[in-house]
């Protein structure tokens, strides 16, 4: 391989010569070797890349930058949002805790294609912008980092995660409207218990995700803060006046979301409570995905010799060696990612609580967890939705048999009768295996006409009161 | 000892002759000897209390229940919420995951209270009232059991959680503004950095909680929906018309709190991921002030061999062995507090997951889990406040010391000379030991009335533009 | 109340005057009003009293301590450890993390108990014993803390988790032998799947807490491991010769368990990893008894409407509104002790991790965690034993019935006909409602001989071969 | 792009001309387009490589396959293990819980490769061998998946993580040896305390690691069990006698590696406790590490307004705004790095707990976090041995000022004038700014002769007695 060679305040280092990059991210490829390559999320560096020009805009506009190393700059990071430089940024999550070297590494890809720009070539000349004092002019790492991984987050939550959710939580919401007079038996403690409709049963889910968008939303707020502008320490050293402020504006502009400038850059810097504050609520919602999944699989299960209640849709072969086997496989994906956002949820917890002075140096694996599971929610609520939710139907035969069956529609006489007495009809018909109204009848508690009456599973779910 | 026959569905049992309880709290006892004894903690007792007597008013508003009924019920209540009855309830947490037999207790001490309260001997004749006909009509434990863990875990949090935390924020606050004018170094990855205030530095721990706060209150609309009316499975079968309106309102006028009726019965009972919302906010909280302790305790380390720049109070002597040493015991006990909270939160959203059909079964442990979380939280943060950051102050010799010796001020020459001869003066002193001033002169870049000029701790703090 | 004045080197402080405690410990009470008093676990306390007895006669042995002094420490030692002292502790968890005060509240007690049994009054006179100078000679809370927290540890597990662990895994063994020929449904992704024999299905359980049981035992070795000897840092300064070693085997003889000196002091104050290693043991038995709890449920679903292949007792009303209502209230139980587990790994880790340089000072909430999950897991076994798992019993006719149906049963057919083949029989067979047996010979692919020959689900469990 | 078509049990599929897949991998990549493809770990795949050809071989020897057919296998799994073949796996964890989809997709490149080799054109003429029949013959994913797992997890455990953690260990251990008269402050609570050495510092260090490699190796018996030969439901059904023992022999063989079949296979198919367990163990581990390298950062804190007691390397430029910073980045990796472990853990967990019946159904997500920690904590121990620990050295004149500053020092004088004077000697000279010294003559309690004799921290540290 061919190298060139690039220098920092440390001197000199050899860098592949068809790479953009420079001295300080050769040094972090080398000295951080753990795990897979390139594993810092790009929708960091696209946050990056937004700020940089963001930086450059407002740099230029408070006179501490020069139009022609603006436009320079923004062009650069254009071609970053297009995703034409997405190899050109191979550090990991596992480096500097503050983000440093992906921060340099943005930087010197900047400072080097700007020079190509320019018309010359790399490691030729006077570098035609200079990746710390131009590319990274009124910044930190501390601050841009930060910034950077607020701007990849919300713009995860808006645009995946919510839009999953969303879409499963409609499908849901219209099952639950198509099956609301489908009356069946309820479950409490998996025994049977009094009936309620399919409907009902689904409208609880729906409750549960409004309740989750709702958490979740509701932290968007302390994530639209942006650091940006807190420099080293939260001072804001080395800044234009107006800076933090404008900078802000420029993001909100660039990326079309409503960014604004932290109020209080020192937390901004050494907390990252905004982003364990957002994980808080895919955790939650990821609690509410595996209680429906499982639900759905529960209800599903069979084909003969399970629940069977509601069928969903065979997607594949569900055995590799029971023939004709299908299974609940969107269930299995969405707990599996609910297993994993509870987990990810204690990684930026621990994270976030190990912040020392000014900085916290927690930001990449938080930053990375919170993209994941954002991810990951958005995604396996899409498919679900698709490929399970939207395909659910009552298999009437079965649930028209399972409610007949059951025991506690004696519940419905309590008021007739009282508990005590309505007990003795529900254990004397379990013990003889026989019905509640043939033993209601037996007892002298009730008269056959009275039972026909009073216990009717369609008057037993009638709304709430 | 003397014992007393008491009856059930399932027949008799001995039941303690000087104990309100009956039959089902007795089976409790014996069918669940798992930890310590009335693990069930006190406060969901005093929020069935809430609601037991909100229940009687409403039935006998709607005609449900006669109105010496109402009566007996709602004077019992009383005494239980006066805290008369405290060792009535012996029950522990690990019981059936619906609370039903806590239900019972409480149905159960209010039947035989009342019954004595008329005069009658518990044990003798008719009961008075019935416990599951009159104390629980309209009700089941799959909707009192979350009834009274959200009354509990609301009036905890604003009653302690939020009290406590405020009490700590504002005085990190008044701290702040108090220390405005004490410069100080900045640390960045635990390095000398550039300089700050104390005060800027505290006004990042105030963020901290307000945020904290916020997102706790943000979660209070989720904990003031009350199942209360949804009965067995959420229809609220066997409730009169009007009932769970009612229900709620009589108990947010009994708590003075806001309570409501939830929207939807079938998430309120199935679900708990209102008690899931809270505490991730009571976990983002001791994320924030694990971060707020342990840097309080590394600024106080010392007093002669550590960082040295505050004081805190000295309350104890600190060591068995080490005579005169003082050590920093309430950040200790608040960052533990913060460990359990972390934990906690990992078994409230383990319950919350588990949920099947129309029930969650993980009430009891995820209940007691927000209850001692926002106990914690809100005590570790008022004793945290009265025996520590109360007493906070600079120690000023060590924070000019400390601050005069950092090679981090070369910051401030960046804009003047670039980030690469700046670091060049810092290298050269950093290794032979100098001041920054004398190798920025003895390098040529810049000179000794300049760099005065310049590089002025005071000046780079200045606030953010 | 009426006060004594008790001294510390810090002043006067005015203490109850019925209570044995001293200066340190008043100190604490006040200083700590965090959650309830006194939650500092006995069991500590215990472990405390062991070891102040196993120092003074190490001490005494090696000629640093008087023989009279010895044996007042001891005798006030033996008492605590008859229980006679309970109420002498009021100290709680959210103190110092090195638990100074806990020890200091032991020496104390010790102290003045010994001043009284020494015929005098306490707070008269020169004490007889000295709290710091003869109760705590040759020792530091910063080593007695840990050695008391092992003591306490290692016997509740092999006093209460090992013993309630097994004797549910040994009921399940003899089950698993009972019902080895209980030909039954299997199932995968809660489908229906090739048939295995009960008997099996709870071997795989027994094999569960086998391995569960050999990983705890694997950790008590580190958990064995003494800090005592350490003193303030792990040097041992102010300890005579051979007293580590001496020390050590005296605990191991006053308990009667294996415990032995620490090879590193350093590691034994400074981290606490054996207890992180002991918990990660218990936090593995709660996955596997969680899931083991959920199977007996799912299984015992019904009566009528669920799965129903096995009965398990029914132990209390089920419910306060539906009459007649059974639950699995043992396993709801352990699997909120599961939950609850699983939390407390949380806050042990978190705890362990952040000790800094000789001192994790997390010791306290560690601790009380480890103890609370130990007690939690073997009592709830136990419980769960008695009162479910020995009740266990197939309900043959369902299980029978389930079997029959299964279109799985088609499995046996691959190694005759092949996969595909197989396959298209049993999506026939399920498509039309109809037997593999009449799908299987309608296709052409079997004769009915064949059928009858090839598919026997007592075949198809035929153990592993 | 170009198809071929490629059929299963539910029909036709088009798969991409030139990849070596069938339909079932196709139907999955369609089905499960959550987060980035190909995230199912190759290691997982190449288990997959070794489980195939041994049951090939193990067939073959039990006379039920075709010597040609095991040879074409057996050539495949080769290429498969050389990397040959690692653009053939495009699909995800979050995929059906089971990993069915993964067995197939091994088990079509499998067969289609073999085709291939066989002179055939993949998608003409009937399969050369069969996916099902042949390559999965006397297998099932539930039996394969979790053997697949095993084998990755323990070659990643045995091949990464303890030699990274071994590397780091030895370091350590060697230079607690060359600094083991490196006398130097301790601290308790961050406060001065009595000194010890740096070498016994470090010595803790070596000895948690020590802790931490015996427990994970303590794990390796469970994971040494291979569910292979339990096909479907644990049962072995269409398995020819005597094949689970010989398959594990074979694995054991082509792995170097010593693997048994699981003596029991319901648990090894229902529950994955071994995984848990493993990571349980590097969850201890991660614990530590975090302890030791805080400990080291805040030891390396400075360069002069810090701690400052030991250097470590400066490895590159810290700030990209703050000239000439250097940062103790690798102890930011790593504790990065703990921070996921510790996530991954309950990850672990929470996938564990919820198996139901014969299988659990979170094996891939289980295995990716096992696989994942494992891979990260052998990283970046290597990386931060190489680029941090082997670069330690002490800061002696730090050192010695720290030292001799401390009040601690007064402990010493604790055997000789009891424990309340000598605090009042620290006490005193703390409030003067004194020396101990000083103070001990001058209250009378020690001459400065005895002074000068008792209290030399060099005897201080002299080792445990």
């Amino acid at each position: 391989m061919s190298y060139r060679i690039e220098k920092d305040t440390m001197g000199e280092v050899k860098v592949p010569a068809d790479k953009l990059w420079g001295a300080q991210t050769e040094r972090s490829r080398n000295n951080f070797k753990i795990g897979p390559s390139a594993s810092m999320p790009l929708e960091i560096v696209y946050g990056f890349a937004y700020l940089k020009k963001a930086a450059a805009y407002t740099n230029c506009e408070l006179g501490a930058l020069a139009i022609e190393k603006r436009d320079l700059i923004a062009q650069v990071c254009d071609e970053i949002l297009e995703g034409k430089h997405d190899d050109q940024f191979p550090l990991v999550i596992w480096q500097t805790g503050s983000g440093t070297q992906s921060n340099m590494n943005v930087n010197e890809v900047v400072a080097n294609r700007a020079h190509q720009i320019a018309g010359k070539v790399i490691g030729e000349g006077e570098k035609t912008i200079q990746p710390n004092d131009d590319v990274n002019k009124s910044q930190s790492s501390n601050d841009t980092f930060p910034t950077g991984m607020h701007i990849a987050a919300y713009k995860k939550i808006v645009e995946t995660t919510i839009p999953g959710v969303k879409k499963l939580r409609n499908t849901l919401k219209s099952k639950s409207e198509a099956f609301k007079n489908v009356v069946k038996i309820g479950r409490t403690h998996l025994m049977d218990a009094t009936p309620l409709t399919l409907g009902q049963e689904l409208s609880g889910y729906v409750a549960q995700l409004d309740h989750g968008l709702k958490a979740l939303e509701n932290t968007l707020a302390h994530l639209s803060e942006l650091a940006l502008g807190g420099t080293a320490v939260g001072t804001g050293l080395n800044t234009p006046k107006g800076y933090s402020k404008r900078v802000a504006e420029y993001i909100a502009e660039f990326t079309g979301l409503p960014f604004i400038t932290a109020p209080n850059k020192f937390e901004a810097l050494a907390a990252h409570d905004a982003l364990v504050e957002t994980h808080g609520a895919l955790k939650q919602l990821a609690v509410s995905l595996n209680k429906i999944a499982n639900d759905i699989r529960m209800m599903a299960s069979g084909p003969r010799s399970g629940i069977g209640e509601i069928i969903i849709p065979a997607n594949e072969p569900g055995s590799s060696i029971m023939p004709g086997k299908v299974n609940p496989t969107q269930c299995e994906a969405l707990t599996m990612v609910c297993a994993q956002v509870m987990g990810n949820d204690v990684a930026v917890s621990v994270g976030g609580m190990q912040g020392h002075y000014e900085l916290n140096v927690f930001k990449p694996v938080m930053a990375a967890n919170v993209l994941q599971s954002a991810q990951l929610i958005g995604d396996a609520c899409a498919s679900f939705e698709e490929h399970c939710a939207a395909g659910i139907e009552p298999n009437q035969e079965v649930i028209t048999k399972l409610l007949n069956n059951s025991l506690m529609l004696v519940t419905a006489l309590n008021t007739k009768i009282g508990y005590y007495k309505a007990a003795e009809i529900a254990n004397t018909a379990h013990k003889n295996g026989t019905t509640l109204k043939e033993e209601a009848v037996n007892l002298g508690y009730v008269t056959a006409e009275d039972y026909d009456a009073w216990v009717k599973p369609e008057d037993m779910v009638g709304g709430l009161k």
